[in-house]
């Protein structure tokens, strides 16, 4: 899937995602960059509003799990079951969320259980990067079950 | 302050409310209720975004903290550090997030460490409820700085 692609999907499925102004920047097998502009996301302070970082955190970590499946062959669905976010600085730019695996994450485990059981959990990162520093870190887990499951 | 008024504020400071249709259902010293109706906030599954809710959440919280800031005559911004997000059900109809200090939260404390250093910490919760189900619990702990402190 190309980032065109995804950007259009999300904007298409999630009314909030067009709010926000949400673009996919990049998409590579290791990592997801999803940007947002300031402006459709600022709050009273004149800086990112939190939920709309919790928010690109959260696509950004969704996004990377589904096309990660997509690419292994296993189309799923996918839904977060629990999250934390710190809040480290505030942000007074555009601002990026860049997703990955958690390190300890085992994705070769993920996939075998996910065929077997169509059914597992992993876990997956994203930090909020604006002006090239991390303002946020961004904790999900999630579970993919696998299409036509019920 | 009224429903009305601070619907008005959230609506005018935070873009993003409005984009989620955000409501002010209730105001009072225990608890602050918010709405979202769920056609702007829905996902690709036909349920509620997690992002919206997660973003409900911290929304009701942070009213909460700051209209009981107002009443007890320390009126101040605050801050997100972190949260937590736990989601139990999916969600498939408009819905609230009702949000109150956390049990063991020790106001008083907090009001005396806020009027004496000009900054405090407390614990807030919020959980959203959709037909009379608790579909996900929030917990966020949030700074206060006193206003006019640097």
């Amino acid at each position: 899937m190309t980032p065109a692609a995804l950007e259009a999907y999300l904007h298409g499925q999630i009314p909030l995602t067009r709010a926000m102004g949400v673009q996919v920047i990049s998409i590579a097998d290791e990592r997801v960059v999803l940007g947002a502009p300031l402006a459709p996301n600022i709050n009273h302070h004149g800086t990112a509003f939190g939920g709309s970082g919790a928010t690109l955190a959260t696509l950004a970590a969704w996004s990377l799990l589904h096309l990660r499946l997509i690419a292994a062959g296993l189309p799923s669905d996918e839904v977060i079951q629990s999250s934390t976010m710190d809040y480290l600085a505030p942000i007074d730019s555009d601002f990026t969320a860049v997703a990955r695996l958690e390190p300890d994450a085992d994705w070769d485990g993920f996939l075998t259980m996910l065929s077997r059981r169509g059914r597992a959990r992993i876990g997956l990162q994203a930090e909020l990067v604006a002006e090239e520093r991390v303002a946020a870190r961004f904790h999900g887990r999630f579970a993919a079950l696998a299409a036509g499951r019920p």
